[in-house]
């Protein structure tokens, strides 16, 4: 079974499908794989690390044309005109339109499309979860973010020349990303404070020494598969009402609240932000859908009533080395439960039959999302 | 006396050298304070703030105009004509001439100043050592800066879509800002590792958890007041050959290896940064100075041989809101030491009798630099 890695080509993403240590392991497993010459290098590996791993580097049009392409980004139509008739596509397919017009010309010219963003959230699915291990890279780095953008210490600093407090963290949102960046701002020294509307995360935030805001809202925020639902109406406003005090007296705010294919919650306002401290920051995961504050600017950097926001919308991609061994290894361990041996190597079993596959194959009948 | 604090003037720098709240203990102790109007306002200090605290708010004509004239930076040639006869300046000179055609029109005039960069290294004098309290700021946020430039983990991450192993980060130089880079790189989880060429530092070095480096140069780097001396031709030619191997499988190196005065010692030569692994960083704190590694650029981040070099010359300057706090600080201790209290308030003592104030003033005839 040959794979094809064609080199991502949204703007600013550096990330690849593939990574030499991870490719090591399936030819080993029989896979034949080839990458476009240079897709690597934007993540920091070179071709030769590719063909030491024992990948064959070939041009763009031969990587489209693999049984099995493998990537990060949503397919563009070029990709997908490149692609065979019947081809597999595994990568994140990030559509939340079933009238999509790439999706409906791979459904056209027969192309399967595994989309890494259905990936069910179970346990025996964990080690092929790219949104976690996405979600877990952009939790660190905004963290780090925060701490490069705050013109103040995080730790609590005692010295000779006077004392400075620690630097007051919220952060918005416990899922994967929300508890990867709490965990990086306890590291730095910061006093961390962090909210959920689902209340089953309370534990998971004392573990890692924060500190959780409990608010009445009147309702249950926790949806299917562990992630959020959307509050009503009246709750978000209480919900916006209860968390300004907390928000106000914040030097670093963290937010990550989102639901898939939703515009982002509002969960601060411009009068929360005219209420913080000069210098304070904001670093706004939920950019990309509108953002949880909505001063936020989308890929930006910006400053509003002093307090600077920060837009960014591919965190992944500013960590694109080890991003990428995470998602290879999501990828490898896909692929694991998508083929048997065969004599002549590896040979994909009906993806129908495992639930995993089952529901991360979209159709073109309807697809399989709730 | 009347203690005027202009706001800074060179490009880039955000510092202020008296914040509100150092400002409200000076203003008790009958001091009389006249602060340039918006000269906190970069390191996030509002007029108001000042005003609170019982500071007057002035034009900058009156700001240099008063007996006492606080500043961060070097005076400029401007700020000198705008001094009246007879004044004190107490701020960083940051001269190495001492034919400085600044220093001479503020010798020529009678103004007296007080370089805050020529306190000793006294145990006194602690609470007085800007140097350290702006190196210890430099270490930290060199620390955040490596990280956030850096493409991967600091710390050891095990997920289920697998590990990585933390980030090899040498540290050159275990000054002030060299320990606080170890502790906060220790802090983010990187393996840390560290240089000096003071065989005293190494105990520093493993109590912050770090690995010390030790080479046999055959001859001492301890210098006076604690500092590191400049080696001989040879030894700096064996330090170099030596410390290549260690640098080269570095993920990141943070340098911080400066002499006062001098140009800074080549540590990390071209063939290093070629050895060096893709994406791998060099934040070099001696980039003003010519740089600990050539390829450095003041002032510029740039990438060569797939290394990104980080040439920033002013850390304290990103973290203003707590360097003006520590600076003012050391300002206010010395401040402490200079004036007795009198009838009518504070009262400037002889500045010749005290071994600190002695050795801070500058004076025509030659300085009290060794």
């Amino acid at each position: 079974m040959i794979i094809g890695i064609p080199k991502e080509t949204l703007p600013g993403e550096a990330r690849v499908a593939m990574v030499p240590e991870v490719a090591a392991r399936l030819v080993n497993k029989g896979f034949s794989l080839q990458l476009e010459s240079g897709a690597g290098l934007p993540a920091g590996y070179h071709d030769d690390d590719y063909v030491a791993a024992g990948v064959e580097i070939v041009d763009r049009r031969q990587a489209l044309a693999a049984e099995l392409v493998v990537k990060v980004r949503k397919p563009s139509a070029e990709e997908v005109g490149g692609m065979r008739e019947g081809a597999l596509y595994v990568g994140f397919v990030e559509t939340c339109n079933e009238s999509d017009q790439v999706l409906q010309a791979m459904f056209d010219r027969g192309i399967r499309p595994l989309a890494m963003e259905r990936i069910p959230r179970i346990s025996r699915a964990q080690s092929m979860d790219a949104l976690s291990s996405q979600s877990n890279i952009a939790g660190y780095r905004a963290a780090i973010e925060a701490a490069a953008r705050y013109g103040r210490f995080f730790p609590l600093m005692m010295t000779s020349a006077g004392s400075v407090k620690p630097a007051r963290v919220v952060v918005l949102g416990a899922g994967v990303a929300g508890l990867q960046a709490i965990a990086t701002a306890k590291r730095l020294g910061a006093e961390v404070y962090a909210y959920d509307i689902r209340p089953e995360t309370r534990e998971q935030i004392e573990s890692l020494g924060a500190r959780a805001i409990d608010l009445d809202l009147g309702e249950e925020g926790s949806g299917e598969g562990g992630y959020a639902r959307e509050l009503s109406d009246e709750a978000k406003a209480r919900q916006q009402a209860l968390l300004a005090e907390e928000l106000a007296r914040a030097h670093v705010i963290i937010t990550t609240a989102l639901i898939p294919c939703r515009p982002a919650p509002v969960l601060i306002t411009e009068s929360v932000v005219k209420r913080m401290r000069e210098g304070s920051v904001i670093v706004d995961l939920a950019a990309a859908n509108g953002g949880n504050c909505p001063l936020t600017e989308a890929d930006k950097v910006v400053r509003k009533h002093g307090v600077i926001l920060v837009g960014h919308t591919n965190y992944p991609s500013m960590m694109a080395g080890d991003a990428s061994t995470f998602y290879a290894n999501n990828i490898a361990n896909l692929l694991g439960i998508m083929v048997e041996q065969g004599e002549s190597g590896p040979r994909l079993k009906d993806l129908s039959e495992d639930e995993i596959t089952r529901a991360a194959l979209m159709t073109p009948a309807g697809d399989s999302r709730h």
